[in-house]
């Protein structure tokens, strides 16, 4: 994709000289950044634009453009893309809006472009987009008139799936001093999406950390494979989280794992930051961008003891330390002090210090201080005659930050545009103190995030995006089948047509024994008093028989053996439109039906990351043996969630299943499943 | 407290016409702001300034000062005072630090301090103050230079004990177009504290919100006795929350309940809305200060799409349904929209309309729809020359508000201040979806708050600010006794101190019973052994006697009843130092040890606020009948929650019960008390 931003050429379709005119925007942008390569506006009215010949078509130009821009309506698009493709063009931006994203009927259309671009081997950005940004390059090709001093280049790229933030983001990344890189808005995603971007700004050599902005997600299981690949810190901020409306809630993991819950779970494991708002991605961008924090040991350095107090409280909640400044530290600062009036304590309260140049000295001492992993500067009401030596210590707070490798971030006023440094990377500055002591969190979290290993299926696992097909519930022989196929410990079991067959085979798996309607249908069998427990004896055996077959006329029976009592836990899994194999564990009863206390993972999963599930659930003190009541074997328990992960990963038409409960039993003793619901759909 | 805000004549002690003296800057902020009162300065070294005569001391001037501040070296306040008061002056404002919040050796020149102060009756404010602002008369106290244009008038009255943050809120109030009205810098709240600032600013006109920024609580209760009596809305952000450290957790109830949730448990009972940072504080004051949300339904209005999606998404978080918009308001928009790229959905994509002073008509007609609650519009990316007409739209969109009734709120980029409308009140201006709608549905709470009853014990429960004081364990006979008093369900027992009296005692309460040690210093009876339950003869209870003497040398026992199985819960209460008698609730055993899963309230309490509280816990639905077993006795539960808090509000001398567990029977069945321990602690 390198041709894409690194063009010599560029076409730009829809170019008029009207003042009405958008696309001359872009050609103006260009010029207005100093673009050194080609520009050849093209438009069927011809004249010319500042000074440039307006081309009335992609044949008149000469040599052949790297990439094309487009801006024209939507339904010339078509016929644009074939010149370009007759031209030799590789890469095309289409700005154009008026797809699929205003009217359904326009998905003809975009079939139309799909299928051209694809007969020229084409690559296109878009459509409904504000197309892409460089700023190696002086590459601006978004339609709106962008101005020198509203960007800034700096180790930041981001990709959008929305214009605006595109915008916003570029905004917030100039003006808080961290600059930017590359820029996309994606669009429609009707040939490249978001993966391709990544796959790209992680090949990039000055792009040093990358943010997305997505309303949905292509392909989950890519963007995972690609994230976890990298050493970059990748920023996603997910919107549409909005449930969908009406699903039914048939089994328990459907309605236990919205999708939004999937999508939070595979970024965390393939080590995606997900920021919940354009604030906290913001933020993460820009902490991710400064030394790391290699430690939990703050230094807080503030003007208002109030301030003071809120960085304390924040950094408590954050799980930071306060660092032990030293005695030389403390002497360093007691020769600037004028009334005396300062505890020497850390917060230190700098509010008796009014000589504002000397907040730097203090920065740096900080900073030396081998016990201080981190320096958060509050620099709260400033008067106006102070704003230039503010500025002077946040440019020198953020040199001393790359000078030592640590972290220095700065807090101020909200909305104090004055004491952003306005030329160079000084300190991430934040409006708040939560919002400061987070970030550094996030840093810290980040520095000492494991290596991400996604693991693997014996085949890689099919996304089945539309979610057509034909749905059927599996028989509990099917079900049962599948599970001890992958090493899972189905209850032992028997299927039978009546009471005969019913008798041999409890005599064989032994009394007491459980009887249950086999037929397929029967999803909720407890409800439909479909199941029967300890009986004892063959007598016992029969007369159940009689009154079940009476009751619900089944013809199909399930002679079960009893498990010993345990602990109840559930499994479950289903198939994700976004992320394919989800897995999900519980604990049973209550703690899943009245406090939805569950874990969830992307599927396959290690026994190892099975553990973290394991431990992760609030109730994880009852199989740790809470009250003197001994542990669960979850080294067991463990495995049977990595082998259902396994089995879901390699049978995408699995769309559901809920194993509940599994009975388990103290160390080494495992466990018994000895309920099953299948769920199989058939990719259309 | 109306003289110390409406003075006519002030005097300043501390004053030089040296620059570097800070208490001219007190005489020249009054001056600058056009104070129409008298101003004498007083200093030791006379001289003038600002052609205005210093005066030596208060003696030399003619008239009695209303009000006195000062900002003089600490150890001359308690002369200042003396000589004040001997002068007939009412109101002090020590601006002056170096009292016990740089060392505790100042304790004695405070105690001073009060001492003059309460000679004289003169009541003060700080010190270690910046001191007061009043906009309705230019009385602009602090010793920092201000500035007309830093300064705005407007609904909104701030008392923060700190300088700081008074000056940040001041700021963020001007800032962001909503004024401020009176503004307190409470000090070390020394005399006045920030009860005395509420009752006065709940009774004074030109207040109609009240902000307060508190690190620690002079007096819990009558804070929350203020709040519930006021229709005023109070915003409060506490600091100071990270945990005091080494308490020991020997009460369930002091390890459940920590200090900063009775602060949140007692604001929230008083209708006082608590903010977490101080953006929640800035934004809260915003949104109360406009017209209030009275329903769910929202207009969002997006210029672009990616905004609109994240605001859906936080409406949906929040509660808010998308107003549907009638087929006229389509209607009117349709004239504006150009190339017809336009959803007419809501949120209404603004995108493709480019003349911005429309927008304000679109809220307008969204205003005047029916349907419509509240209306938020999102105008992310502006390019700079659309900043006039953006101004306009917001500056046209408040006054729509105001005449419509109902809220409007803008989302535009964050740290834009030439958005901001500087003159007079626009709308609340946020910086992201998420904080706009948070606002919105603040505004909604606080419209359908219901009436805050505070309930009253028997007496006014006395606060042990202290915390000193003797503290013993009271025997089981003294616990049961207290709580029969009051009418709860305490198991019946008999305390005995052998096998002798034992056997006669559980003769009369009936077999089985329960044995457990009697001696009040064993508080963990259950971990030491001392308790046998099922004791079902005279020869069991002999041979547990004996075992229990022996392992434990206990001298005194308890015969107790056996309680019939049912749903475990537990009640218990202590002493908050800043809130008094707290209660609280939750169900036994792993919900409470495992989950934490329990209710707070400052007690008393009425049983429908003790109902709130049962339907207030995650677990509730064990409670309501789960999985088909009988509903508990809910109403005998909400009555003895009710007797439990206010037996702890007429004992302040009770400083920590458990009741744990108590079994809770069906419907109609009430309860059984099978375990409590009671500590006593006598004020010093």
């Amino acid at each position: 994709m390198h041709g894409l931003f690194y063009p010599e050429r560029i076409a730009v379709f829809g170019v008029s000289d009207s003042p009405l005119n958008l696309a001359r925007n872009i050609v103006t942008n260009l010029d207005r950044f100093g673009f050194r390569g080609e520009v050849f506006p093209i438009g069927r009215e011809g004249e010319s634009l500042n000074g440039r010949k307006i081309f009335r078509s992609i044949e008149e130009v000469g040599p052949v453009p790297d990439i094309a821009v487009m801006l024209v309506p939507a339904r010339f698009v078509p016929e644009a893309i074939e010149s370009c493709g007759r031209k030799g063009v590789k890469y095309v931006v289409i700005q154009s809006g008026g797809f699929t994203e205003f009217a359904e009927a326009s998905r003809d259309l975009e079939s139309r472009v799909k299928e051209i671009a694809r007969k020229w081997n084409i690559r296109f950005v878009g459509p409904n987009c504000i197309s892409i940004i460089n700023m190696e390059n002086s590459l601006i090709l978004p339609f709106v008139p962008l101005y020198p001093n509203e960007t800034r280049r700096g180790p930041v790229s981001v990709a959008a799936q929305s214009g605006g933030i595109m915008l916003e983001m570029m905004q917030g990344l100039n003006f808080e001093g961290i600059g930017f890189n590359k820029l996309i808005s994606m669009g429609n995603k009707l040939d490249l999406n978001e993966n391709d971007y990544l796959e790209y700004l992680i090949s990039d050599q000055e792009t040093k950390v990358v943010g997305l902005y997505l309303e949905n997600i292509s392909d989950g299981r890519r963007l995972m494979e690609l994230a976890a690949a990298t050493d970059k810190p990748i920023v996603v901020l997910k919107s549409n989280t909005s449930p969908g409306g009406s699903r039914v809630a048939q089994f328990h993991t459907t309605a236990l794992a919205g999708d939004d819950q999937v999508a939070s779970a595979g970024m965390a494991q393939a080590g995606i930051h997900r920021a919940h708002n354009l604030q906290e991605m913001l933020d993460d961008l820009k902490i991710l961008s400064i030394a790391p924090m290699r430690g939990g040991r703050l230094g807080i350095l503030s003007r208002s003891g109030g301030h003071a107090v809120l960085l304390a409280d924040a950094a408590h909640r954050y799980g930071f330390e306060l660092a032990a400044f030293s005695e030389g530290f403390f002497d360093r600062i007691r020769r600037e002090v004028r009334a005396g009036v300062i505890s020497m304590t850390n917060p230190l309260d700098m509010g008796d210090i009014f000589n504002i140049a000397f907040y730097a000295d203090i920065v740096e001492s900080a900073l030396q201080e081998e016990g201080v992993d981190g320096v958060v500067i509050s620099h709260g009401a400033v008067s106006k005659n102070e704003n230039e030596a503010t500025r002077e210590v946040f440019r020198r707070a953020g040199e001393l930050s790359r000078q030592y490798g640590k972290p220095v971030v700065a807090v101020t006023a909200p909305r104090r545009e004055e004491y952003f440094p306005t030329r160079e990377l000084g300190v991430p500055v934040f409006p708040e103190a939560d919002l400061a002591i987070r970030a550094m969190s996030l840093s810290r979290a980040r520095n000492m995030m494991k290596e991400r290993k996604i693991a693997r299926a014996g085949r890689w696992p099919a996304l089945n995006k539309s979610g057509r097909g034909q749905s059927r519930a599996a028989s509990p022989a099917e079900a049962y089948g599948f599970l001890k196929s992958c090493g899972l410990p189905a209850a032992r079991f028997a299927v039978v047509n009546g009471p005969a067959e019913g008798l041999k085979a409890a005599e064989e798996i032994g009394y007491p024994v459980v009887l249950k309607i086999g037929d397929p249908g029967v999803i909720h069998k407890t409800e439909a008093g479909g199941v029967r427990i300890g009986i004892r004896t063959p007598s016992a055996l029969k007369r159940a028989f009689r009154e079940m077959s009476r009751a619900s006329g089944a013809r199909e029976f399930l002679i079960q053996e009893t498990a010993p009592a345990g602990t109840e836990v559930i499994l479950g899994g289903r198939q994700d439109r976004e992320f394919g194999p989800v897995i999900l564990f519980g604990l049973g009863g209550i703690f899943v039906e009245v406090l939805r206390d569950v874990a969830l993972r992307v599927a396959p999963v290690s026994a190892e990351e099975a553990g973290d599930m394991i431990r992760g659930i609030r109730g994880r003190a009852l199989l740790e043996g809470f009250r003197g009541s001994p542990p669960c074997d979850t080294d067991s328990l463990a495995k049977y969630i990595e082998k259902l992960s396994l089995l879901l990963a390699d049978h995408p038409e699995i769309s559901n299943i809920d194993i509940n409960p599994l009975i388990l039993y103290g160390k080494g003793g495992g466990g018994i499943i000895v309920d099953a619901k299948m769920e199989i759909t058939e990719k259309a």
